[in-house]
Parts: C-alpha cells; sequence; structure tokens
C-alpha cells in the first residue's frame, strides 16, 4: 500500500499513530495553522491540525463528556460558560445539553475550524452552532478574557492545542489571572493538559501557572482512543471551592438528573467522574505538591 | 525519513501505532509465529509477534501490574497461580512480587518468545526467571490445564495474544472449562479482552463463553498507553465467589501489605483497582447481561 493513502501524525517525533484515508476532504494553510479534514476508514471525520489530532467523528464523544461534564456537573450550579477554542463544536453541543445552562460563549480564534467542522465533520457540534443560548465569537481568547467583565462565567473550558504554535498563550500567567477574575466565586476552570506517558512536563508546568491564581489545583484522567499514550489528563483548578473532597455519587447524580444529561453519555457516568480523579502514580507524580 | 526505520502495527488494517526504529534486534520466525524485537527510540525495547505489539519496556508497568494485582489482591489469600502465556516474563515477575505466592506455574508455548526475551528484555523478567517459587514450562498451556489436577490454582492469569492465530484455542469452550476445574473453590482467572473500542465482539464473546464455567463474570479496565484505542478490558470470572460486591478500599489495602505490593506500583493503586470495575457505557454494553 503506498504512502499517500495514510496519514501519520506527527505530533511526537519517534511514535504516533496512522490512519488509512479514504478521501481528503479537505485541506486549508489558515492564518493560524495549518488544517486538514479526512475521512478515515475507521474512525469517520477526522480533524487535524498542524499534524497532530484533534478529534475524530468516532471517539470525540469521550474527550467532549468529560471536558464538558465533569466542571460542570462539579460545580452544579452553573449558569454561564465560557469556552476557549474547540472550534469542532463539540465542547459547545456538550454544554448545551445541559437545560441548566444558561448561556455559552465560545471563542474560537480560527474561523477555518469552525467553517470547515460545519461542513465535513456537521454531527460532531450538531445544533448546538444556532442554539440561542450560543454566542460564537471568532476572536483570540486572550483578548477576550482580558476585557471581559469580572465575576462573569461559573466555568472556562478551555479545549485548546498543546503549548506550542497557536495554543501557547492560553497557558501563560497573563491568561490564568485573567480567567480567575472574570470567574465568579465558585468558579471552575477545566484544560486539557496532553497525555502525561508522553508530555509529563505539560501537566506539571502548567498546574503550576494554574496553582498562581487559583486556590485549588487538581487534576483527572480520561481514556481518549485518538490521544494516543494511556490517559490524558485534565486539569481542573477552582477559584473559591475546595477541590478536595469529592461530591459524593449521589451528589453527582443529582446534578446530571437537574442538567437532563443521565443517560445521555457513553463514556461519562457519575462513578467515571469521581474515580477519574484517582490518578495512577505514574501520573500523580507530575502534579506539584501544592 | 526513509520506511525501514519506522515499524507499523499491523494488528489493525486502517488504523494503528508507528515506532521509529534505533535499531532491530531479532527478527525470527519461530514454530508458531512472527517474532520481532526493536529498540524504540521513545519506548525501549519493543516485542512484536505477527505484526502486533505486545509489551514495551517503558509502559509494561501497567499492563502487568493491573493483570497480576487486581485478581491476586482480589482473591485475597492466593497462593498457587498459573501463568498461560506470558513469555516475556512480566507477569511472572509481578506475580512473584507477592512474598504471599508461594507456587507459580508459567506454560509458555513458545520458548523463543522466552528466550528472545531474557537476552534483549531482560528487566521485564527481571529476577523472577530463577525465584525457587517459579516453575517455567515451555509447552502448551491448553494440554496443561487439560492434564493439571483439579482444585489445584487459587487464580488463573491468561496472557494471550489476541484470539486469533496460536492464541485462539486460548478462548474455547475446553480450555474454560478445564480452568474452572483445576481452581480452587474461591478460584479466580483474568485473561485479557482486547480493545474494546476497536475489537468490542472480544469482550462479548469472551464473556458469553467464560459464562458457561464460571457462576461470576466481571471485567475491568486499564489504559495502556501501545494497546492504543483507550481502554483496553480484563475480563475477570469467579468460580465460587461472587464479584458482585467489591472488597473496600480497606480490604484491598490490607491484602496488598500482606502482598507487600503496597507502594511498589506505578499504575495500580487500591482506588484504581475499584475504580477500573466502574465501566463506560461504551465498554459495558458489549458485557452480556448474565
Amino acid at each position: 500500500m503506498s504512502d499517500e493513502h495514510w496519514i501519520n501524525e506527527t505530533l511526537y517525533s519517534g511514535w504516533g499513530q496512522r490512519f488509512r484515508v479514504k478521501r481528503e476532504l479537505a485541506r486549508v494553510q489558515s492564518e493560524f495553522q495549518d488544517i486538514v479534514v479526512f475521512e478515515s476508514e475507521t474512525h469517520g471525520g477526522v480533524l487535524v491540525l498542524d499534524g497532530a489530532i484533534q478529534i475524530t467523528e468516532r471517539d470525540e464523544f469521550v474527550y467532549q463528556e468529560m471536558l464538558a461534564h465533569v466542571p460542570l456537573l462539579r460545580h452544579g450550579l452553573a449558569k454561564s460558560v465560557l469556552i476557549i477554542g474547540a472550534g469542532d463544536g463539540g465542547v459547545l453541543r456538550r454544554v448545551l445539553q445541559h437545560r441548566t445552562i444558561e448561556r455559552a460563549v465560545m471563542v474560537e480564534i480560527d474561523g477555518e475550524v469552525i467553517r470547515l467542522s460545519k461542513e465535513f465533520l456537521p454531527a460532531i457540534g450538531g445544533d448546538a452552532w444556532s442554539d440561542p443560548r450560543a454566542d460564537v465569537i471568532v476572536g483570540d481568547g486572550i483578548e477576550y478574557v482580558r476585557n471581559a467583565a469580572s465575576g462573569t462565567f461559573d466555568v472556562i473550558i478551555v479545549d485548546s492545542t498543546d503549548p506550542v504554535g497557536v495554543g501557547e498563550a492560553l497557558f501563560t500567567d497573563e491568561f490564568y489571572q485573567n480567567c480567575a477574575r472574570i470567574l465568579t466565586e465558585d468558579g471552575l476552570i477545566v484544560n486539557q493538559c496532553g497525555v502525561p506517558f508522553m508530555q509529563a512536563d505539560e501537566l506539571h508546568e502548567t498546574s503550576l501557572r494554574r496553582a498562581k491564581f487559583f486556590a485549588h489545583v487538581s487534576a483527572y484522567v480520561a481514556a481518549v482512543p485518538t490521544y494516543v499514550g494511556g490517559f490524558m489528563t485534565l486539569g481542573l483548578a477552582g477559584k473559591g471551592r475546595s477541590l478536595a473532597t469529592r461530591p459524593t455519587l449521589q451528589e453527582i447524580t443529582e446534578a446530571a438528573e437537574r442538567a437532563g444529561i443521565l443517560g445521555t453519555t457513553r463514556y461519562w457516568t457519575p462513578a467515571i467522574q469521581n474515580g477519574a480523579f484517582d490518578l495512577p502514580p505514574y501520573i500523580a507524580e507530575h502534579l506539584p505538591a501544592i
């Protein structure tokens, strides 16, 4: 089989995944990054940014459910959510599944990612794009949090690429400081921290940075099939409320019932939500002692 | 970069992982399978059987700890263990870490896997090969369980390849029936059931088969970095003792203390052991309702 029918992920120089390509759907150099969308033989549509797999239609539910439902249900009373990045629309869709959410602002820097996702991966965003509670902004998330009013959002979800290239500014002091400012008193922020088996520094360094501006810093795991390399970690940080005590299964279940989430998920469950905070030692050792 | 410096896993026809090869250490066609051992750039030594990655030095701890410690500590009083397959020696090493274990019989069909593992991946088996409690047999596991005396083993660990090729016979009725017979009354059997995101039938079909001969059938998950595709599942079946009630964290911790395991692990913890039985719905739906 010839090379042009496979796409190799180039995220790591010496190891990675590859997909057999049924059909290339788009290949665009945007203002910010290389974007490739293709139809794979095994995973449906796949979105690739700068050589790194971002999402596949077949396994996106794992990442989206864990990135959206865990902070919203941990908060329990969230009404207003800010999403940074996530141009494929999948986080927006999962957030708006919560009938308790009144407003979701999404700020994606690259309009081309939104355009291509709507055209070629429409199931990922679904009808979230036209939900009256959604405010989709093509713009710079750094700028947005700099200018947003204090105490505005209950939860901030940062669905960034890795801290290189266009995603790098989403891991800076200034960004986290503004996030802390624009969150409400009990506000939570979640952001993806990479796959520790391959990118251990990412969890360590970004946790240290969050700890400068948030009283409570924690992390949880999800096994996302196409973020290869074992568990990925998601960093959860709290402004005013301690994350040390977990809610009971009953409390999570009740929050999910109020939100209308129970029974809609394929990865998330109340037990998985709680268990995800039990980190294997090889991951826990990268969390700073704070 | 030219193709000869990469090795592509060929387990799935349309998707998989690839490794940049520093040095090929061995390439042998044994009586049973194609064996390749190479030194990777990212994962240390890697063992490949018939094109499927079996183990890498860098992440073997995840699979070995979860395959060995979970059934032994769930049993709590195991003294005698039978290991089928596992020619790299990693399961034997983890089993013999339990100072409570008095006898571990390991039956590997392919002597070449043992020979090459000892030569090129010596850290995986460590000094387990020469432990006086170990009895390493090069032979057919099917034959072994057919001839073994009834009520002999407390735990059976089946570390097979997938149910194709040489591993196929380890998923048959006859094999499971004999395993049930040679287990003690409270005996447990564990075997790998593949990665459900890619191989959902494997969990379903082998669970049905185990249910014919074991009163209690369950499964748990582990996120093994190089068994790509999200969680892999491990099937746990019990002869006499119900698996419906989980031990408490305290009970697991005490069993681990008795065995001398506590603090030696990089993936396994008492909390991870219990949480691993909380299956995401996309996996749970493949467990037969039994």
